[in-house]
């Protein structure tokens, strides 16, 4: 098979691969879409995102949907051609984060692309089974795909406890922050004021969910004093972060989302005058159930933030595309 | 001014009547629609409601909305000339109950057309500043009446844990069950199962919010097998209740808001096995801005729910109407 | 090895077996004491318990601690020497309430001493490895055993929500009862009443953890209006559980933990009117840390509960001797 | 009467009164004791405190007990004789922070020793009736002034979620993480690691709860890698507060008591690859009783907190007592 891969920062190389044989517990999915996230590009430009360092050659791509094509020896057959959307995790069964729950934080993960596992820009893929989420025929292969950020933004959802009638703020308007606002509006949130630097990501903001688009460059006394029920940056910026902290009422939820590094530098007393909590998301456990119930109720579009595709062969247009700011989500189809 | 008066079990009477006065802290409010409550039928038809008896002349009605006509000395005169929907209670606030939140739970209740306290079938009430809530004029006179069942149905989705991508099951297609499933829609369930024994109100069910209807008679293996995250009982019939909890997947929750007398015979091993949870909602606290937001962003529909207006001197025809198994909500207009 | 197997109802033979051979996830445990619960009563008297048939021989015990003497091939052979007590079950890892924690309520469970998995009354147990919970030195074999009801207690704990100065009422002096009375005194509870038609198990209840101790036959009308916030069934008798929500503040907690069969029936006005919340507990995920924490700290004294000890030879008489009131925990000691 | 006033920053004068007239709703309260708290001293010292400035002559003092010796008119005179610990807040009763339960979050609270509302530093306080709690006879004069900071210390509690089994890290030793530690330890927490940089607190902090003490500046490592359930920082200190982020393990929580000022730098990707919560407390709500009930049972011990008893005259060295580290608390008392 084909197999898309970072052989070093900056170079993407095909190559011919055998497919990979599933396990027992696992299946063979043969890949239809996969989206390209902000991770991939750091590890396609820098070799590096945070503590993970690309030392051997990676196949990047997390965010993936296909049809299952074999079955390991513990998998019921009767999966082959099913129409799947992949959570891209193997984490330990056994660790005390997993056992209570938290399978995103089990310290022995294997997560696709991460530096030690493959990912997913190439046409087969190998998944356990149960985390091979059989999809209902009006979920696109874009969505399945999709379905990977929008579980980031379930795992939010969560986090910020999102009820009727909430007011909500979310700062950044790529393709998370506008999974976040889209399920904000699933949510019954009924203010939802999105900000980002773009006019154009704003504009975006307004069609997936948004009741309302600020500019943190022009609209900072407006965005402090909006006392929202929560918050979530989705942008990892300082700044957006400060701002978001200031807009929460007392009592108020911040979640931050949008990846980062440094010292964020947080007001002591407003976190203590305001009972404000603070938290943050890593990934995602037990979403893919209410993602695929959003996406195929239509609470949701996925389908509608995929604004370019690309074949197997075009990875690297597809990584680098994501510098244009019209692109929300760019999608690679290994057979297309 | 004038009033409908319960005189004695199945007598109303219209009398004329001071219009009262606001204390320091209340407004006062003419009075443009009243909701029909079933407890205010069972008022009329039995003379009392549980350990409720009317002993004395009682003016019922606690669903309404009108316009601040005069505001008591501490409250802000800017008010007078507001449309507002009332929350009809009084708590007191010292007691433990209220300084924790659950003003509802105030032993010290002072509510609407319960025993003790007139209510809203008349030209003119009195309420606190705070419980005139203010509305957008998109918020229908109607609709300010029928916020009251809204706030059961938004304590009740608080109580259930609605979130995006949740199945639930509400039994009993009565103005409060047909609320929690448009708040459980605006909440982002994506499966809503509405049982009742009428085919009109099952079909009522589909146009606000449920995504599928039962038969309990005829379809309740189908209920039992459903397996929800949460349901709702809002028939107070134990029957329905008994299915409902049948009906729960494992960790699932229960809310019973409909009102019954008596026990329920529950399954002690199917609570101890499934881990069930099992709660009730007794009106309601801090729901009116989340019912106001969810009225004035279109996420339910009040106005529909309306189906059938009576002035104020047939308010003994507006209790009665709601035998006929078509009607949804009738509203009492004291100045039409 | 030598194995107590429960052939038939009322029949225990000593039987000579194969020593089991662990697993590659597994470790091969001597058995030190295993306590009897009153679930292996049931199988011994009635052959039956729930919906569980005994049809094939059954070893019985699922409370039980030991020395791991070997281990499967994936497990490290520094465990070999380790003292540890055993978390009786093997869930599934892919399961849906698996997956979020709940492993307790897996649907395809096996679990000790339960028709289909023998338990531990015998010389050589295997368990997966991390369910083998190390013990520190100053747990005794004998609480080693013990831990497993007061991981029931601790799950109880967790779903009543206690918190320091709580009141809490629980209804049953017997060895659960006596945990939980224990766990909610080491989790600051500063009222802790128990009920007990037994004297003898009202004594005991004063030396573990009860600050107050109540006959529900005579002190009836003190229980109902203790106004507690939370209350813990550990009889599974109807009237305990009646007059439990009936003790209960407005918005307090009941969690059912006394197993019992049928339906209770529950006064629906009082559950609405007071918004109490009613759940039940079926075993535990996740709590050997904590249990093994509270004993090794001192919070809980689980060595005082064990009122007798018997051989293997003799499990017959250790399941007899739960009938005699002055029993809290009768244990059986393989090898002494 | 005489009250002790900070005419300005540095000067206490004591002064001539009239006794307070206690309102409709209030007692007067014959001060026993009052304790000096940190934002006294602050008060003292800078004439400021945060956004908070002495422009007016202030009575300092929020930490007392006494006796009721008069009431106003809508309270029952059998209050007269009680002794009671006092809550010295006064929040409106109808802002949506307050209706809500979070009473002490209200915008136009009127707090004991803040600017524009005098404290206890004097004979004769006034109080809501239901802020002035009763005691029984086992809780000390002194006791009732700490049930304060016990306040502040079960609010803390709520906030990090303390259970039975925890393991809990609390960042200074001064009154208030001493008062934490006493709650954790009441509160089933099983490791209680307690830091400080002086020798004597941390001395201190073994006679309340610390099951283990640190010095963060030479035992930094050994913080930073204990993998802590929740985290206190009593401290205020921004190196503090940052090892204890550290110190917490997937899923902890971290609640931040200890005043400051200006921005503290947290880690984010930390916060987000550990899913971390961090959280604020300011003073407390509905936690007397619960105050009240650990120290009448003796799970908490605040008479040996007192280290020190001044006369009213001399409040001024009271408030220059904390300067002394071998200080927790010295306490006021006006009549003796």
């Amino acid at each position: 098979m084909r197999a898309s891969v970072l052989v070093r920062a900056g170079e993407i190389r095909l190559e011919e691969r055998p497919v990979p044989q599933p396990k027992a517990d696992e299946v063979l999915v043969q890949v239809r879409a996969v989206g390209v996230c902000g991770s991939d590009v750091h590890f396609y430009r820098d070799g590096h995102l945070g503590d993970w360092i690309v030392e051997e050659p990676l196949v990047l791509g997390h965010e993936s949907g296909g049809v299952i094509v074999a079955v390991g020896s513990d998998v019921n057959a009767s999966r082959i051609g099913e129409r799947v959307s992949i959570e891209p995790q193997h984490p330990s069964t056994s660790s005390t984060e997993t056992l209570r729950g938290d399978y995103n934080l089990d310290p022995h993960m294997e997560f696709y692309a991460v530096p030690g596992t493959d990912g997913a820009f190439q046409e087969y893929v190998t998944i356990q089974s149960h985390f091979a989420h059989a999809l209902p025929d009006n979920v696109s292969d874009w969505a399945a795909a999709m379905l990977e950020p929008l579980s980031v933004a379930v795992a939010t959802a969560r986090k910020a406890g999102f009820q009727a009638g909430d007011r909500v703020l979310v700062t950044g308007a790529g393709p998370v922050g506008l999974a976040v606002a889209q399920v904000a509006r699933a949510s019954g949130a009924t203010e939802i004021i999105v900000t980002d630097i773009s006019e154009g990501r704003r504009e975006s903001a307004l069609r997936f969910g948004a009741t309302r688009v600020l500019d943190p460059r022009s609209d900072a006394a407006e965005i402090d004093a909006l006392g929202v029920d929560s918050f979530v940056d989705a942008s990892g910026a300082t700044p957006a972060i400060q701002s978001g902290i200031r807009a929460l009422r007392a009592g108020g939820r911040a979640v931050l989302v949008g990846m980062g590094s440094g010292d964020i530098p947080l007001p002591l007393s407003t976190i203590q005058n305001k009972e404000l909590t603070i938290t943050g998301v890593f990934r995602y456990a037990n979403t893919w159930p209410t993602a695929i119930a959003l996406a195929a109720s239509g609470r949701v579009d996925l389908d509608a933030m995929v604004t370019g595709t690309f074949p197997l062969d075009q990875t690297r247009e597809a990584l680098e595309s994501t510098a244009d700011p019209s692109t929300i989500k760019s999608v690679v189809e290994p057979f297309k």
